[in-house]
Order: structure tokens, then sequence, then C-alpha cells
């Protein structure tokens, strides 16, 4: 049996999550949370019966208290919660799938309470990366992506010595924009952004994707997964998204994955590593697909993911910087309160006016945050 | 260090295996065997200071013997002096890179002597598969794939569990006639069959190629090797032959393994398998090389491809009646004594001729291959 708690249960990697324990009745849920979608988080209560729930608002917490007071679980709320759950003793999996760098906290306890962590929170290792990969080493703790870019690396790491490593390949399927110039990108409205060629996800990763910011935060994360240098990590466009990333060797082989476009798989492999069970869905057909192209990003366009470079290449607080005034911006783009283009320029203004820090504790980064927002809510109000 | 035999150290594989060699000291040749070409293994065992060397003609082994006198090499002839180089006590991995049925008895030697087996002579598992496989577990031999194909799929199964395989997916490049009709290579010439696009290899496998038999003879040789139905063998053309096979596990995940078209990667990966070493050479390129294609294979066309599956289903003696059959067909046709099409009708009219054995003795292999020849011998004077 394994024992799994769900930070993020009612987000595109919660949900998903919970349809691969629905084909596998050897995965029990212990503990489930969420940030406000409590009907959502009802109807998994009832259906996945976990010990522990938790919302993040403390309001609807209470309402969900009140509608599932016949069932057997606990309800908590704030962090208090989300760390109950990532540490329950029960537990021996934790599935992080909160979107934000709320996400850091509940992960650092997790891993000290001995929980191997399915890392599908981006902002853990962008941000603490130097402090998170050190305590899972310490503790003995697997830390198993489950993005499904750092699932085919880890995937194509399977079996072979990390000291042969010779380059990373991360691919990137280009998202909506791809071929697009600067000029192209001045009118792009947030409903243009949120049509993905080939992913379903949430909304602030579809927005990331299309910036190729989501392609900057995964080489951070990639560079303290896998410990690499950012040197040996190359960025290909491969807009099919069938070959999910890449490893090549000393030898100069290259082992890569593929595999349809559904997020089950890495979550299956991250909950199973290193076994893997059958799961249902399409497969590749070679003969359909006809072909895979390649291409270089073009980082003039892209300018978030030129900016993702320089953030990773400083190190320190500046991917803090890089991540929080992203999340700032993508937020005001999706509110209609900026043009797209702005989102990459205000993280450009925030990472040049930054007060640095070289080696960040958790709650410096949690300043950073803070810090960052408050820069860019001067910048826009003057 | 590593102690090697090659059998066939003149031909394509064996030179190659020899530059691999040369770059890595901690590797000693013990023996060299070859076929004739004795200007060149007089140079390789003055270069490489093996222990004894053999040469299939006696007249050829007798003038290599005065040649090389002055060396402390032993040359020998014949069966006698293969089988003496795959047992020799020194020898720890033998590279079985001989053309034709003449491998098969000295590898069976080798295995029977406790010696790893780099495996580049693909007679021996096509026709003698169900004695090798069993007789490598019983002495727990390893049998290294050097085949660019069989080492994809054989690195694409590291670190996997082999009952969690879908699917193997065997590619070709399609060779020099791909996208041709049946029609078109009526008028082929033995210049055109020896252009193959991305390979530079032997006279003989080179026709294989162009005909696809030498995909049929790789499909046999993957059933025995990873122990898997035919059904779970599927060809896919991949013209570029950057992807060198795959593997589909049961999750829908492919592992492919990719490289630059250069026997030295397979060959190095079987001496030093698990581990792998720098290896000097071209590295892909994804943005030069901006696409991979895929095809479905022409079986109409590539007719041989279509009876190696037959032949395979079949099992027993067929796969040898199969290869015999192409080995003379391709033999005649070098010496254009017959049409390019006539390959494949000879190794028709010879599986349809044959006396059927259900699970053939080494001795029995080796008198099928006698009846086939006889048997095309006596169509051709007619």
């Amino acid at each position: 049996m394994k024992y799994i708690s769900i930070l993020g249960s009612t987000g595109s990697v919660g949900t998903q999550t919970l349809e691969v324990v629905r084909e596998n009745p050897d995965i029990q849920v212990v503990a489930l949370a969420a940030g406000s979608n409590i009907s959502l988080l009802e109807a998994q209560i009832r259906e996945f019966k976990p010990l522990l729930a938790a919302v993040y608002e403390e309001e609807k917490a209470k309402e969900l208290a009140l509608k599932v007071k016949d069932t057997a679980v606990v309800v908590m709320s704030g962090m208090e919660g989300l760390i109950a759950c990532s540490t329950d003793i029960h537990t021996n999996i934790v599935v992080t799938a909160l979107v934000g760098m709320i996400g850091i906290v509940p992960t650092i306890e997790a891993i000290k309470a001995g929980k191997d962590i399915a890392l599908a929170n981006k902002e853990t290792l962008v941000t603490a990366g130097h402090i998170i990969m050190p305590l899972a080493k310490e503790r003995q703790v697997r830390i198993l992506p489950v993005d499904s870019e750092h699932s085919a690396i880890f995937q194509a790491l399977n079996g072979e010595e990390k000291n042969e490593i010779e380059r990373i390949i991360l691919t990137a399927s280009g998202g909506p924009f791809r071929g697009k110039k600067r000029e192209d990108l001045k009118k792009i409205q947030v409903e243009d952004a949120l049509k993905h060629p080939n992913w379903s996800m949430g909304r602030k990763i579809t927005i990331d994707s299309s910036t190729m910011v989501n392609k900057g935060l995964e080489v951070m994360e990639a560079r303290w997964l896998f410990d690499v240098d950012l040197e040996k990590i190359q960025v290909v466009i491969q807009p099919q998204s069938i070959i999910h990333s890449a490893v090549e060797y000393t030898d100069g082989s290259i082992m890569a994955q593929m595999g349809m476009p559904d997020m089950k798989l890495p979550i299956q492999y991250a909950l199973y590593y290193p076994d893997r069970r059958y799961l249902k869905g399409e497969r590749i057909n070679f003969f359909k697909l006809g072909r895979l192209d390649f291409f270089e990003p073009d980082y003039e366009t892209f300018e978030g993911l030129k900016l993702a470079f320089e953030a990773a290449k400083r190190g320190g607080s500046m991917p803090t910087v890089y991540n929080a005034a992203n999340e700032y911006a993508v937020a005001k783009f999706l509110n209609r309160e900026i043009s797209y283009l702005e989102i990459t320029e205000l993280i450009e203004k925030a990472m040049e006016a930054h007060r640095f820090r070289e080696n960040p504790s958790v709650s410096e980064i949690l300043e950073t945050e803070k810090e960052t927002r408050e820069f860019l809510d001067g910048k826009l109000k003057r």
C-alpha cells in the first residue's frame, strides 16, 4: 500500500493524481489540501475518504467542515492545515501540486518528516533548491519530479550514472505563439494566451507556457533536481510535445522519453518509481505522427526564457525575484490590468531593481517575494 | 583491465572495435581472427599485440605465420583457430563480428567457456537463438548486442523491468530504395544497392539493408535477445537513422536511444556495459537536424521483410533457410549472376521447398544451410 497526501488536490495536477489513484487500489489517500474550491474538495473527500482535509482560506474551511460533518474527515485551514497534510504520520508520499511559493514551507516540513516528495510545485526548487536538495539528501528523502519534462529526464537517467551526463535536452512545445515575433505579441489577449496547442493545464501555467517563462522555471528546476551546471542544459523546441525531454551521455548517446501529452504518466511514474504500471490511454502511433520537428528557441521574442538563464546564472535570491515578478505580472495580465508584453518587462524591471541576497533562507526568500510584489505595485501605480 | 578476442577483426565492426580499443588503454586484445585479409591482420597484430591470431583459410594462415614470425603471436587456422580465439583462457569478452553462419560454433564454444559475448554476428541468434539464449542463461554469460538497433533497445531497457515491455520499436533507415515500388527495383545494379544513405558497413550487410532483409534478421534477433513475442516488435522507418530504436512500456512511455550513425557507440557500450565512457565524435545538433520522419514499411515492395516475419513466426529451421537463402542470393547478386529482385524470390522459393525441422540442433542448422544452398544451386542451374 502507498499512502499519499495531495497538496493542491482540486487543481489540474491534483485531479489527475486522483484519476491515477482511482485506477490503482493500492494507493490510499491520507490527506487532501486545496485553496478554496470546496465543492470539488467535498466530492473528493466523499470519494477518496482521506483522514484529513485542509482549505487555505479559513472561512471556506469552516464552510467545508459543515458540509462534511457526516464523514470522519478532520478539516483544517491556513499554513497549519497544509503542514498537517504534508507531515501526517500515515503518509509516505506527498504530492506537492500547489501553485506558487506557498508550497515551499509545507514541502520542507514534509522532507523533515521523512516523506518522499512527488514534486509538481515548480516554485519550491526554483526559489529554494539550495535548501531543499541538501535537506532531502540529509533526510534520505526522494524528490520525484511530476512535471512531464523532468519526469522524462528522470526516466532517461534510470539505470545510468549521473557523472556520465554531457547535456540535458529540455524540450518545449514553444506554446501558442511559436514562430511569432515580438511585434506580433503586442496585441495578445488573455484568450489567445490560454490556448495551448498540446497540454491541458491550469491558467497560470498556460500563460507561463506561452511566454516560455514556464520553460525558464523548468531550467532552474532541472539544475537542482539533476545537479548539473546551467551550461549543460539546452532548451529545444519540439512542437509536437512527443519527446518530453532527453539526456545526452558522455558517449554521445541520447536517451529520450516520449509519450502522448498526458500528465497521468509522469504522476504515476513518480508514485511507483522505479516500477511502471499499466496506464490506460492512447499510444504513440509513429505512422500517424509522421514527423517530429526541432527548432532553436527565439530568445529575442521570448525574452522571459533569456531572463530565466540570467536569473539562474546569478543564483541566490534572483530566481525568487524572477518567479515572484512573473506570478505577480501574470495575475495582472489575467485580470486585464497589463498587456501581454508587460509580463516580461515587469520581470526584467524587478530583476534590475532587486537588492541581491547570496544564499537566502526561507524567510529571506519569502521576504524577497514580498519586496518584489511591493516594488511592482509601486511601478504600476506610478 | 578488459581482455577481448575479436572474431572478424578485419571487417567493418572488427576494425571499428579496434578503434575503440585504441582509445581505451584498459582493453587488451587477446586474440584476433579474420577470414583471409592477412595484410590488414598483420598490421593489427603489430599494433595490438595479441597472443593468438587465426585465419580461416589455411594457406593464408601459413602465409601470415611467416610474415609475423618476428612477433610472439601464435597463428592458427580453420574452425579450430576460431574456437581457440573465442575460448582463450585470457579472454573475458568475445566480439563476434564474423559474417555468416560460421559464427555459430565459435560463439557456442565461447559461451560454454564462460565468456561474455559482444554479439555482432546476426546469424548466431537468427538461426540458433533457441540454443544460444538458454545456454547463455545456464552459463550466466551476458549477450551484449553490438548492432546499433539492438544496442538502442538494450540501452532503453537499462534500469527497467522486462515484464513491463509493451512494444519494441525497431527502426530502419529504409535504405537507398525507400519510397520505390517493386517495379522500380527491377533494374537495380550492384553499385546502386551498395550506396547506403547513413551507415558505412560491409558489402553484404549493405545489400541486406537495401532489401530490408537486414531488418528482417534484426526482428528475429530482437525476439531472442529480449525474449519478446513477435507481435510486440514493430518496424518503423526513420530515414535519418537518428533514433536507433526504442522500447514502449506498459504505461505508454517510450524510451528511445538516439545518436549519430557511428558503430563505435554500440561497440563501446557493449564492452563497458553498464558504464559509459567518453567517445569522440559528432553530437546530435537538433537545430541542424530540424526534423525526424517516420514511415510505415512497404511490405509489398520490400518482400524480404514480410518473409522474415513469416520465417520468424514459423520458427524452427525456417529462419536458417531464410538466412542461408539470402546469403546465397546476395553473393550471386554481388557476383552479377542474378538480378536484384531475384534475391527475395530465391528466399521465398527456398522457404516454400524446405523440409521443416521443429527444434534443430547445431548440426541440423548447418545441414539446413547446406540443403538450402544445394536447392538454390539446382534452381539456378535449371
